[in-house]
């Protein structure tokens, strides 16, 4: 396979699909969504026969969450992915263009699970349902994390439209056949996500990708671009842990272990950080990355009694992990295991997510009637229906389970979609125009100062 | 006349017509405006009579739209006024001024026609009232970017005065008398704001405007600086179309049907941006721009039952339409109608601005008891008080006549203000400085590293 | 002392301090830190008992305050910080490290003060608890920016111990023993902050700085960085004054006083700004901070009512003020006063801050029952228990009193701490290696577009 000859001319595939795409979620919409009993201009009469105030419509509830999740996935991740120092346009702009599809997909697939009112057929959307579409966005754009700067915008809406029904299908056998609880998705979104992106990249090896070795790298303005990405994914991840948590206490308590989570993660990813460096230096490449660890981590459990110090124990251990393995894992990955996982998503979402998904195993596993109450225990882990007999213990199990379900999920499905991927018709980048958006985007080369067409330099 | 002779010195002017205004603001604010009843002390008593809890306060209800409306007006379009290689400064900071006071001003404005108290002559504000005024403001920064770069301050300074004071009137006229719906703005802020703008560039038409060629177009690190605006108003934008509604349904489903609309747009966006440039590549400029025309066109139908998939329709039409507007109509328009359009509003503002009023109307007319329940109309429609006999086809023209009166307001308003603009007493820069920060920014020169005065080169 | 020997190698003290303390913060949270009753899994019955619904959980009033106030602690203040031109790693980095150790540090100090549950001995937290801990946590923030560019991450952390316990207790005098109000902080956060920063920075005195003077400026891009740390500051300070204040009324009256305050400075600071430069350019450095000198001077007075026109002519002052002490007063203090403060904190928190003490005392003793209605007047300024005697009057002293305990904890733990801090153990860097990114970062180096280890340039 001669790189030089390949061809990154997406003018018929790029359109082709989003319009082909757009089109079928316009008509899929038509016969599927309606608006949820609180969305509906029927509330005013049903919130009367409830005895409800407007304040109790879920919106209410939620918004400010769902706002700030929004941020995470458009901003968040997309300007952590801007740090290269020449790939920032397709950081951002292929993350926007991931999202704003996958949102609708994910309506639709999420909606046929979860939402679906089987008196008309329909499926009824409301706050709760755009968050989750968020949500499964996130998997597929941690898995994007792993592919940044060696894919096409063509591969990567490939990539969504599977991601996103895996995600459901997924995310359906986690939740209600296995009955976890997964409130800020360790195990159903980062767990997933990362091993679905690093499988992928693993069937997608690059052995020339030294080629381009000259643009893997930041600039000082790009790190600052990524530290936007980091700060908002760090303090609003407390609103992504408990956007869709129960009302009152749920909501409160996730937030609270979010927040002590990251704050512990910090101080031992600079810890670490400054150990393994010359003199002790901080590498900016830590403090973006591995700081949001205990986020990660803190997903499954946060609505749990996991205690304060509980959360600050799990942020230690995330931040010294992480940081651990980028300086260790992510070259033996890429050497040894053929992995090249560009932004550490093994690092940043894979490890977190796995010790998310255990910490809420044993979390679950040993929840009493004493610290809960009898009613918190109920409505915490949802015991009720054909539920209602289940117990803590056999809870644990449970999530472990749900934790194999992600991982079997992300790497099989991971294959399988990479497989697909390979096939020379997708428009991907030659090993020595990676990481260059100058393959992609067009006002990167022709805005210099000069009008003539020539080379950006930083 | 001679472009070199023109004299940029604002010492004088800006200073003056800073304070002045300032202080006319704090005299009549004494005189006027005073807390509503839902932000006095005596809320306390009151609410007790009426027999409420502190929930029921309307901050709550409106105070997260509220702060996401404010992130809109002053990052939103602040940043996304960044693009321009050296222009950043005016991009933002001007944009800075331009709200600052005219959030005062509108809310005077605002306040004489729609929240004065009869019984003792003041205006009573409350948080409804501040999300009006950066609405309100809204409409003077689209008109902006029309501008970018060859305005002085000072005359920015007089177009917001004349654009905030239009605005109220054109406003009182649509929303109060004829009694069009407009929660979002398309026609009250957009259609009239980028008209406003496009009518004042028409009179300051610049024929020598290529003699700064050379600083019109962006640089890398510009173009993402302009994605920050750019996200964060398309984030947001759900927050904007449901700042006001009616609580409960009303603010729930603006906002369902805002983010749809804004998805889909997206997708359309990058197919036509990609399908006119050779090989497929991307342009930033349509990324940054017509990514946000959904949201402009969701606006009047926003708290509508305009359906999920109606929006995805209207999201789908306005990708396209800007994304052509931006590749054939601003050059056509620059060269034969003689409007140059910096930031092409048009594109962006202007006709989706139509499109959302356009549907507005259609969607008005086709209501039905049995898709908005009995009170669910009169609710949605606000059929109520003198108002209480129309029924929705009438609705329907009402809205088509609230378009006509933004478009007048904004075509008239706008060369009168014009005329007043192209007085040679405002400092406004000489041809060959237009898009450059030294003509009133210090620090642009000053902070070169080796302290000298320098020309900065990025 | 020869500055060029200075060993700025941070590999042991660093990592040491932030595992240790980390490793102090999980045992003592393990003791003393435990769920209040509205995050904890016993809420469910505890409100059936108190017939409250899910929505008057004290999350649904405070969480979009917590969630602002949080972005400007990180966004805010990092980003702010980062205007120097070699320095916006450790601008936004050492922010992001300070206030992660702060927050749970100030959760114990502030929690043994105001939160602790005498039943059990238990420091009991919830969302508001977050707010204190971000409040206290600007404090030392603000400290941070008087020596931004000269001191090391270990001093910082020295400096946030110490700075957090002074906090603690002077908060505790100010609020609990004297009685005083100060919702938004002025006296409490800013006039403590900066003066304990300003004292700090008197004791480090460097009289060889201008050796690093190459490097004390900002370039183009580092300019309109910093604009994203005043944009969100800005726009967020409402929630900010308003975060804590009493559901209803209160808080929605703080936020409108805040929003009109800081509107009008801005307008005087562009006034002032053009007065003095030549030409009438503006200068960056203004724009981005004395703009928001009119949000801590309505810190204090935000929940009084200050009245719409009060808050528009403290604004006024303080945009004058501020913008003038950057002109005149920070280059007297750095050659008279000995005192060398990179951010100017003592024109955008010292000087507002004692202002928005003395406006609150001026108001508070100003109030009457005419004005606050006799429950109102209770509510606001919480007459009850054993101060349900007190009258405007004496809480005017009160008021006057809570400054100078500030002033006097500012200034008296500053001069302490700055002794530490010149111990010549903490690893600071020498003259001529201040602000410079590459004394305490990797990655400003390596990350090189040749590969090779190269000085960066912009």
């Amino acid at each position: 396979m001669c790189d030089r000859e390949k061809d990154t001319n997406v003018r018929l595939s790029l359109p082709a699909v989003c319009v082909v795409w757009q089109t079928a979620m316009i008509i899929l919409f038509g016969v599927f969504i309606r608006y949820d009993h609180e969305s509906d201009a029927h509330w005013v009469e049903h919130r009367k026969h409830l005895n409800l105030t407007d304040i109790e419509n879920d919106f209410y509830f939620r918004y400010p969450s769902f706002q700030d999740v929004h941020v995470m996935i458009f901003v968040g991740f997309g300007f952590l992915m801007t740090f290269l120092k020449r790939y920032s346009f397709g950081g951002v702009g292929f993350n926007f263009l991931i999202a704003a599809f996958g949102i609708q997909w994910a309506l639709l697939m999420q909606g046929w699970f979860h939402s679906l009112d089987y008196t008309d057929g329909k499926i009824k959307i409301g706050i709760e349902n755009l968050i989750n579409a968020d949500f499964c966005v996130a998997g597929c754009l941690i898995a994007y994390g792993a592919l940044l700067g060696k894919v096409s915008p063509v591969q990567l809406m490939v990539l969504t439209l599977f991601g996103i029904t895996l995600f459901a299908v997924e995310e359906f056998i986690i939740l209600s056949l296995i009955h976890a609880r997964d409130a800020g998705g360790s195990m159903v979104i980062h767990t997933f996500g990362a091993y679905y992106g690093l499988s992928i990249s693993w069937m997608l090896y690059r052995p020339n990708l030294h080629q381009s070795s000259r643009l893997q790298g930041s600039v000082y303005h790009s790190d600052v671009f990524a530290m936007i990405g980091t700060l908002f994914l760090w303090m609003f991840w407390p609103s992504f842990n408990s956007a869709i948590c129960d009302h009152g206490d749920g909501q409160h308590r996730a937030a609270i272990n979010t927040y002590l989570c990251l704050a512990s993660t910090v101080l031992t990813t600079v810890a670490i950080s400054s150990l393994f460096q010359k003199h002790g230096k901080l590498d900016m490449v830590h403090i973006q990355n591995s700081t949001l660890a205990g986020g990660v981590a803190a997903g499954t459990a946060a609505e749990f009694m996991l205690m304060p110090y509980g959360c600050l124990i799990v942020g230690f251990c995330c931040g010294v992990i992480s940081t651990l393995g980028y300086i260790f894992l992510t070259p033996f990955m890429e050497k040894r295991l053929k992995i090249q996982d560009t932004c550490g998503i093994h690092n940043l979402h894979a490890m977190p997510g796995v010790i998310g998904g255990i910490v809420g195993a044993v979390t679950a596993a040993s929840a009493s009637v004493e610290v809960y109450g009898h009613e918190g225990l109920v409505n915490t882990f949802d015991f009720e229906g054909k539920f209602k007999d289940m117990v803590p213990t056999t809870q644990g199990g449970h999530q472990a389970a749900g934790l194999c379900v992600a991982l079997c999920f992300g790497i099989g499905g991971g294959i399988i979609v990479g497989a697909i991927l390979r096939l020379p018709i997708w428009g991907d980048p030659a090993d020595d125009d990676c990481f260059d958006d100058e393959t992609y985007w067009e006002s990167a080369v022709i805005h210099s100062s000069s009008g003539t067409k020539t080379q950006f330099t930083l």
